[in-house]
């Protein structure tokens, strides 16, 4: 996930706990996936419990903040919250009138949040500036986003006390604070006790508004509604939008019986706020942002001895692998081979592979066998000639496993006929390597004839019928951890075996080395190119469908077990087994 | 996820321009699972070319500040930033000694950011402070984390001008910082241009720091580093951490060409804060910290005209699926079901389901066999035994694909027992469905015999033969949405059915409906406790491994299909085809 636009802008107080402010608007447009930026407009030493102390900051500054921001970043939406006095609203409205009017920039989303008194019930705006928000702010906002108090409090300033008792009250309120100078107004339940049949009383009565519901009964679930109360009982919420155009709607959820609520009317108009800058239109911003907020107070943990935060971050989840970077371009494999690395350079840099790569091997100290075998510092040629017979048979295994992969593939959605192509290509390469085994086994006297008359050995067996059953079992994703397990495994034995030869005063001994041909295959061009194939599907695969830590386990072990059993195979050669 | 605890503290200022200050420590904290709070020193009117003002805020509300947080929440870590001037270090520093020293409390961590100096160079703190920073802070810290300039500028306060111009210089430095009072020294590098041999030459002169590397060619991954540059021409940076226990570790990894770099120091000792608040030892949670603000530096976009923020938020992805609510305890089923209501709809509430509510099924009506077939309005017998010999040979597909489950379940590494156990009894409660079937169908006259030997229509094969296909591609999620489409939509066609029944003026008749039986099976306990362990394995499935939007059309797809052939399956019996 990439936080880093739209940018969003804040222009509130700051809450010292965290749970409202600019603080809960930074969460907020960070769990919408924007950039927060914030201008503060007083300070307060809050709590769950209250306000403990407010401290202003001079008009001017706020204004300097936010030519700071507006002189450099590319926001896309702003909010208001807190404004704290007159002074503060004249200069935060009229520098947002200049900037609006200005031939350089059209008009940006602005959502007003008329924040007066606090949960806790502490006054956060002065008399006085009530009336300077209603007459320089609001006429430049797209949506002001008041609850019942607050409504209740600047209809007041026109002479209008009706109490907002009810939804029919929250409807006409609404129309009577659209007629201000917003754009829209959405006035907030969540104060009244209301029942679907109170709106449906209200549908009838107001020419059918557009209701919005969630979380409640739906058609054809009935399943999903075993045991849950009887719908016209559900206790809702009901957020009324009042649109310029006329368009009314309803926005209708469970009501939640928690404390933890402190910051719900900063965190939703910062989520609208959220929504609008990316593009999202009014009404489909509103009813995320309500959604996001409801499932934040859901999921909440109680927090302090008063009210507590929401949960801003119920949306998220971390993922395991890094993003790549130049110097780890891999991050997947990187992970997965750094998960078993012991086993790993056991497997890599096997006794067996370093006596390839000595070529140590003499014909002439026969004599020793029984004593070579025991103290290891030789690899005999039975050793490989071992190691060589069981190869081809499981090579076999291999080739078969990779051709259930074109099928695990095609059975799913998301698949391309070229990764299915390249896969097949890939059964044509291990045929190849097959024809090279075989030509690099004549050297050394054994036949077509004898390779398929040996008997396969334990360790054969285990290796091959391990991966034609986790390719059986059909999830192409731990199909491919096994098979790239062999595949990356030899391509590295190929490269550090190259990379020992051009050390200085190297171990490896090239020139008559009756094995360098063996060595070289691998860290040829060619299967080289397999590796390269097989990193990419690798992390493409991690890329598509981010692992969750119980799926990288599953995958884990697949390689973990596969690199055990390679080791097992050299293992066998070393002790003549087979 | 949840964002709500252990709470850590940040004491710092405000950057408007949210990449560095509280803004990025509040970014820091959530994106490390921590709860974040934030006392504010001074606010910056600051953008990412610089910084155009500074507001201080009194001393005295700095510590109001401080103290609500403390009073009311339980804070697990602190970290100071900018602290602006003298009066302002003594109220932190005097106010955290008394609350560290007090009986009520052990002593937090705290780490301390020296900021003195702005990546763009203005002055964050008077000159006359550091002296108050280093004898009053420094003791009560944990870590202190300076950059080159900022170590520069404290240790010159002791007559020490010596340019810290390379890595030895580094050592030696945090040596002394260590000496004026922290528990530990963070002293970051960056401004310096080291690669390997450099590191390698201290190593063989201090007595083998331990060092820690990330991003760096590792041993035994010769195949991932094709075309990386020399190890040994890397550009690297380095961070000394030195501990009062005389521990010495280096922290190594690549240097970044970047201009990402705002609020860098802000972050990294912030990310440590988080680790630290969450038990995490010293060593471990500098690791963790720099590699997440590397990867922050790394994945961020440029941004506004000067030196831009990191990206905070790299590590997160966002579930699809919200969290279950007591109104919503199956969101994931509601998704399923919600993503093609409308098929869903006409699959329930099917004509066939609501003739067969109706009893509308007269034998006496067979001479408007035809017509009733074209007009759709009556149920005839003919269609019920087109439907009942066809669902009879889909049975046997259904029972097979659930024996496949089993496989699927086993070959899985998290799965349970008594997951395979509910299942294999699933398998049971289908051979129950049968039997009930065949005695339902005995009522009509229809014998086993008769049903053995009908031939399968082609819908049945349709659908028998892809759940079948579905369950040998191997994927037992995808199975399982296959199994599930067909198990909760009978559940939902009994219960719609029986909740239509308890309707004022129902259309649907029980007595003397000669399918009541078939209906009221359906909304029966042993079928409904069925599809109650249907729904609690689907919803499992999807929180044990939350989809990606790829997965989720995976899954949406099958269930979708489903969906179709389940309708089509009473299409055909309308129809009498078959």
């Amino acid at each position: 996930m990439r936080v880093d636009g739209p940018v969003a802008l804040t222009i509130a107080g700051s809450d010292s706990s965290g749970g409202a402010g600019i603080q809960a608007d930074l969460k907020t447009f960070a769990a919408h996936g924007c950039y927060g930026t914030s201008v503060i407009t007083a300070l307060t030493a809050q709590n769950t419990v209250g306000v403990q102390g407010v401290h202003a900051c001079p008009p001017e500054f706020v204004a300097k903040q936010i030519t700071s921001v507006l002189d450099d970043l590319d926001v896309r939406a702003i909010k208001t919250g807190m404004l704290y006095d007159a002074e503060t609203v004249k200069a935060v409205a009229g520098l947002l009138k200049t900037r609006f009017s200005s031939e350089l920039s059209s008009p940006l989303p602005l959502v007003c949040d008329p924040v007066c008194v606090s949960t806790s019930g502490h006054s956060l705006l002065h008399e006085d500036a009530i009336e300077v928000l209603i007459s320089q702010l609001f006429p430049l906002s797209t949506l002001i986003t008041p609850n019942k108090s607050e409504a209740e409090l600047l209809l007041s300033h026109f002479g209008d006390s009706t109490p907002i008792h009810d939804l029919e009250a929250m409807l006409s309120s609404a129309q009577k604070l659209l007629s201000l100078g917003p754009k829209a107004v959405l006035l907030k339940g969540g104060h009244h006790s209301i029942t679907m049949p109170d709106i449906v009383r209200i549908r009838q009565k107001n020419g059918c508004p557009k209701i919005i519901k969630h979380d409640l009964p739906s058609d054809n679930m009935e399943i999903l509604l075993v045991g849950a109360p009887n719908y016209d009982d559900i206790e809702l919420v009901v957020d009324v939008l009042y649109q310029i155009d006329g368009s009314l709607t309803l926005f209708v959820r469970p009501w939640i019986q928690s404390t933890s609520t402190h910051g719900t009317g900063c965190t939703l108009s910062s989520a609208i706020t959220s929504e609008l800058a990316k593009g999202i239109p009014l009404e489909q911003a509103v009813d995320n942002a309500t959604m996001y907020t409801y499932h934040g107070i859901q999921s909440a943990t109680p927090m302090g001895r008063g009210y507590g935060p929401l949960n801003h971050f119920h949306r998220f989840t971390t993922i395991l692998i890094p993003q790549p970077t130049p110097a780890n371009p891999y991050p997947f494999t990187h992970m997965l081979i750094e998960s078993n690395a012991k086993e790993w350079k056991e497997y890599v840099e096997h006794d067996f592979v370093r006596q390839l790569g000595k070529g140590t091997l003499d014909r002439a100290h026969f004599i020793h066998f029984v004593k070579s075998v025991l103290t290891n510092d030789i690899l005999h040629p039975e050793m490989l000639i071992v190691f060589l017979r069981q190869d081809y048979h499981y090579l076999k295994y291999y080739a078969r496993a990779y051709a259930l992969m074109p099928q695990r593939l095609l059975a799913a959605k998301s698949t391309t006929f070229g990764q299915i192509d390249s896969c097949t290509k890939t059964i044509s390469n291990v045929l190849h390597e097959i024809g090279n085994h075989k030509a690099f086994c004549a050297t050394f006297g054994i036949t077509e004839q004898d390779l398929e008359t040996t008997n396969e050995a334990g360790a054969t067996i285990a290796y091959g019928a391990y991966i034609i059953d986790i390719g059986l079992q059909g999830d192409s994703t731990r199909l491919m951890m096994a098979l790239m397990a062999c595949l990356l495994g030899y391509g590295e034995v190929g490269l550090w075996l190259k990379k020992q030869s051009t050390l200085p005063d190297t171990w490896v001994k090239l020139e008559d080395n009756p094995y360098r041909h063996w060595m070289e295959e691998y860290a040829g061009e060619m299967y080289q190119g397999a590796v390269r194939i097989g990193l990419d599907a690798l992390e493409a695969c991690a890329v598509a469908d981010p692992p969750s830590a119980v799926r990288f386990k599953e995958w884990q072990a697949v390689w973990a077990k596969c690199t055990r059993l390679e080791k097992g195979f050299w293992d066998m050669a070393m002790e003549l087994r087979g």
